[in-house]
């Protein structure tokens, strides 16, 4: 370990920026249990008190709200757009439909404040990062393959996984630890979803192909 | 105003009496508002603040939380209890269930405060008032003359309403406003929840009767 006292900067790693990183690491482990346990509406001074850093240290790291929203939720999002490619990749898009929706919010009912940005994003998507708009175009692209392949409804469009994040975000925040409630939640919305056969032109059974 | 010093209570409609009574519907309104904006979560003094009264005024008042939140969400309750009769009143158990989803919900998500309120006492329903007791066990019967029609899905508990509920609260938290959000997660659950005739014992259409 190096002296604290050391008067000048080292060659290579230097001490400064080894403390910047520790400190970076620090906030972000706070922010990710302050917004897991109270979602991202907190205030700022939270997550530097969790953090054990003073608020200059924090904005010195994180400029604004949403840089430090990002960074926390960039593994979670990274391991959304894994799942909504393995949707994609799936050959039947009605069961890779399914494995986005049961796979996808079981990663959103483990964090609250997970869902509640994700939910901020959309449909607006309003300053995001790549993933984000990745993550929504594939799941538009298996929205359209679903379709066409007659299993889900032609009436739901893909903005409306932003309603159905908030749902599942409804069901974490108010029954938490309740990890039934939520697949229980997922399994009726994707009943709703698929076409009922029985409800073909003249609403009868067996008026549309199955 | 009463002089803080005054030695003894007055006689007749004694102006303490008027002063709390006054003091109790300042907090009621501000409480109100407070479980509105922010959920039931909040700390009391947030209530008081908003109030502007102490703490001590507010305890005198209502000793304890739940003692406040009954008392602001007595309204909604009946007016839930309207919808539950009305609900029973009706001749197809199945258009009456809808008919309890759909204003029910719609109560709910006119106030975040109300449906945490609700949630938090479903299904355990711990130290509540008859209304509550009252419109869970008018919502079971509803549930079960709903299955006997054929219309309601089996494997529908009524316990799962609190499980409804938090999917609805999750939307008026996050998609503050949006009306039409909330009326599409419910009609998304009702057609969720409608038994389907495609789904008979083989999972072919057209195996049960409707």
């Amino acid at each position: 370990m190096r002296p604290a006292t050391s008067p000048l900067p080292a060659p290579g790693p230097d001490p400064l920026r080894a403390d910047a990183r520790r400190n970076r690491e620090r906030i972000l482990t706070a922010a990710r249990e302050v917004f897991a346990e109270r979602g991202i509406d907190v205030p700022l001074t939270a997550v530097a008190r969790r953090a054990g850093v003073g608020m200059a240290t924090l904005h010195r790291r994180f400029p604004t709200k949403e840089s430090l929203i990002t960074a926390v939720f960039h593994e979670q999002f990274t391991a959304c757009v894994a799942v909504i490619d393995a949707g994609l990749a799936d050959p039947d898009p009605w069961r890779g439909f399914n494995t986005v929706l049961v796979e996808g919010f079981a990663l959103l009912a483990a964090d609250r404040g997970f869902s509640a940005a994700v939910t901020s994003a959309f449909p607006d998507a309003v300053g995001t990062g790549t993933e984000r708009r990745r993550a929504f175009d594939g799941f538009a692209t298996l929205t359209r393959s679903a379709q066409a392949s007659g299993r889900l409804r032609p009436d739901f469009s893909p903005t409306d996984l932003g309603l159905l994040v908030a749902a599942v975000n409804g069901v974490t925040t108010l029954l938490p630890g309740d990890a039934a409630a939520v697949s229980r939640l997922v399994s009726y919305l994707i009943d709703a979803l698929e076409t009922r056969p029985d409800r073909g032109p003249d609403g009868r059974c067996g008026t549309t192909g199955r």
